[in-house]
């Protein structure tokens, strides 16, 4: 008999971090696969397959890839095909054409580091982009201002890691959120101050509330604000935001001191009628003075969603607003610490943001493509909220934006019980939220996240789902839930 | 006039780290790099190139990439060119059958988010190719240890942040080390324990000092060892651990229950006659009980270095040993958080652990690549440390492995003056190997570290160059530095 193990001591901070788009559900949802693979556990499930509407990973769901991008960077992977007719003859000349532009930039070395903050020549591709989406804001966006990131995710590590170095820092985060802010900041061992979304109105953010909110962080917590972070269009609310609101949150911040942390991962997606991204960069710039100088910004972008959703990728960048040097010397460091972002992210976030141009021979190809993956999206963001809103006790905003529905769930007081008593015999204290969505999962073969796992107000009940299973998929999902929760009223109410 | 910036809040851990490897002398570089685009700057310099020693990047340097993966990488990257018979039938049918494989595996989605560890079947390959490298040591790698990273830096920062959480939680490493992990020990507020390595007998580590480092770290400083780290090969010294020396280390980080990081990213750079590589885990796995089951071991691997070096794919892997169940669960929840490692990445990772067999179309191809870029830089290793070694003040141990030679550099007592009055005059606080480096690069053109980036035994000078310039290009950087150093003694012996 080997010796007893010794205990191994395990920072705190990381014990204490929570991520649950990818926790307790759908790690459950992984052990259902595996069972479904034998016959055994098909016996055990009254369904054969499963379907993610955990997190929002479009190509997992049958999205397919936007082919011109795909064909460039196969180019650039193997740029020795550049010299072979055969292969070249069966590509579209743009796309040769872009993979010989990008390679001139690069020279031959497509496996070498890049400079830390990423290819100089995708950066002036990505300030170029930023311009035209913010109808020539000034000053223009500086290639030196932007760093190319494995990921948004990678890019909110390595600010907060910036901003926050203990429990004296406060983040500002709004609730329901992404649960990587509350995971970083545990990581950090900062102090979340949480501003409440207001459900009823399309998940609006009341700028009014945000002075109280920080107050009561430094009266109660003894923590300062450091940043504040918003996500437009919302996840997982759904909801976009209007100019107006973002003028008085950048004014807010501005004010503080705070540093404005926007993450724009959905910027693409927003399917409301009469609703349109605007940028924080877009909104800022165009402020009064001092605010257009002063309000320090940080802007994500990622590969990942939109319509491109490459996000095995891992690419995105950030783009910094009026930063003061001390803090942008501390970015550059950091990003050299960490070496670089991965070669075809990088490849992958400069095609995002130049896409064939009007007389390009993939133009048409390209845009009717991306035109269909919209078209498609929107129509099941519309569909999704409206067949969840007419299920017993669910309610749920339009999704405006994004990839995601995230309904209030009401529940009988019998099921809150039997959840108390479940918890009770399994040693366990999963909300009430995450017990239904676990007992949807082992009945439906339907995997969606708890609200607890977002934040919620005290009392309400959500959980999050993605709009992203095909159309034909997609019945099956509100077929399911809608079966699922009738029984759960038929069984407890 | 705007109205003056906000003094904004930095984390103090933050501006405490640094990384020499893109720290100063490499900016300045980068500075004189821009200056040489114009003919004013280029009358400013007696050279019209620099030559980047600061860092291993093989590619960057003209190494090129190994066709085969680069093949199959393009194959993945674009699946339509499976199906189109004018494009695959310039491939090698291995490349073609490889592809295919792999996309059976991960099916259409491939940039979708993989498994937060990494594509299953690329981790059973790597556990394949880890049991062929360890002889079939028991019991035999499992994919469930496996974890896929960006690069090895990835996992170093991901498993320092599990077992560091302040203060009180010391990481014992080597002086030199590679700057990775002052940085990160940095970061997460913890203490460095430095043992030192002994350069006169090619750098080799002394098992007998660790047990009064750990000591003195506990009475002086407070904190209690939790990770040992080790780099073998050695980066930036070259050395190559001997087994007897490796037992000695694990049955040290077994007794005091350290856990044993082994950086093994230089696995296949070893150069010097009747050395081998035997990996960290066969060594363990080889000790009577309880050290085979009881010794907590993480072993790190690379794209980056070895014959492949695609530095910019960050691609990687860390193995975890005999970890207990609680280490594994933050493992899991720490890549959840990061949601999964770049594809490209992983795949290059698999290729990189499964190249082709004898018989495969590939297999000759493959390997003259392999063994030329193998020769070479074996050859570049011998000529370097040999022709340092002959440069006045110069002292340098042989590179037996890696990718770096880290002579010592004796310089005149006057130019400690000079550095001084410099220091005082420019506001600095260089130490003189950073100075000397910095002047080299003035001078010359050639980029160095200087060792004060590494660390080194107090009173003692070095630097750090790789062995990676192109035959042609190694003359010059040899020539620079003895001229420049010879010049270096005339002006101030």
């Amino acid at each position: 008999m080997p010796a007893a193990r010794k205990e191994f001591h395990i920072n705190p901070r990381v014990v204490a971090a929570q991520y649950a788009v990818r926790g307790l559900i759908p790690m459950r949802a992984d052990e259902i696969k595996k069972a479904l693979a034998t016959p055994e556990g098909r016996a055990k499930y009254p369904f054969s397959s499963l379907v993610y509407c955990n997190i929002g990973n479009p190509q997992a769901l049958e999205q397919a890839p936007l082919t011109f991008f795909r064909q460039v960077m196969s180019l650039i992977d193997a740029p020795f095909l550049l010299e072979n007719e055969q292969v070249t003859s069966q590509y579209p000349a743009d796309a040769v054409a872009r993979a010989r532009e990008y390679l001139g930039h690069i020279g031959k070395g497509t496996g070498a580091y890049t400079d830390s903050a990423g290819y100089a020549f995708a950066r002036e591709i990505v300030a170029r982009r930023i311009d035209e989406r913010d109808h020539g804001a000034q000053p223009p966006a500086d290639a030196s201002s932007i760093v190319l990131t494995d990921g948004a995710s990678t890019g909110v590590r390595l600010l907060l890691q910036i901003l926050v170095g203990g429990a004296g820092d406060a983040v500002m985060i709004p609730i329901p959120q992404y649960p990587l802010y509350t995971a970083q900041i545990a990581l950090l061992g900062g102090t979340p101050a949480m501003y409440y979304l207001r459900e009823g109105e399309h998940w609006a953010l009341n700028a009014e509330e945000l002075a109280s909110v920080y107050d009561e962080c430094v009266a109660k917590s003894n923590a300062t604000p450091r940043v504040l972070v918003v996500i437009n269009p919302g996840n997982p609310t759904g909801g976009v935001l209007e100019r107006g609101v973002m003028e008085s949150v950048a004014k807010f911040c501005c004010d503080r001191g705070v540093v404005l942390m926007a993450d724009e991962v959905y910027q693409e997606n927003i399917y409301a009628e009469g609703k349109r991204f605007v940028s924080f960069r877009e909104v800022v710039l165009g402020m009064p003075a001092p605010y257009n100088t002063d309000t320090v910004l940080v802007s994500l972008h990622s590969t990942s969603k939109g319509i491109i959703g490459e996000c095995g990728r891992r690419g995105g960048y950030f783009c910094c607003t009026n930063f003061p040097a001390a803090l942008r010397e501390q970015v550059t460091k950091m990003c050299s610490i960490n070496l670089c972002s991965n070669v075809n992210g990088q490849v992958m976030t400069a095609l995002m943001c130049s896409p064939p141009r009007r007389g390009d021979a993939s133009y048409e190809s390209y845009w009717a493509e991306y035109n269909g993956i919209f078209a498609s999206l929107k129509k099941r963001a519309l569909l999704l909220a409206e067949e969840l809103g007419s299920i017993r006790g669910f309610s749920c905003q339009p999704v405006e934006g994004a990839m995601y529905a995230f309904p209030t769930i009401q529940l009988p007081e019998k099921y809150l019980q039997h959840n108390a008593e479940l918890n009770a015999k399994e040693g366990r204290t999963l909300a009430p939220d995450a017990r239904w969505a676990l007992e949807l999962l082992e009945n439906t073969g339907v995997v969606v996240v708890p609200g607890s796992g977002f934040g919620q107000l005290p009392g309400t009940l959500h959980f999050r789902t993605t709009i992203l299973p095909p159309e034909a998929q997609m019945e099956r999902v509100v077929r399911a839930v809608r079966s699922f929760q009738e029984g759960v009223w038929a069984k407890y109410a």
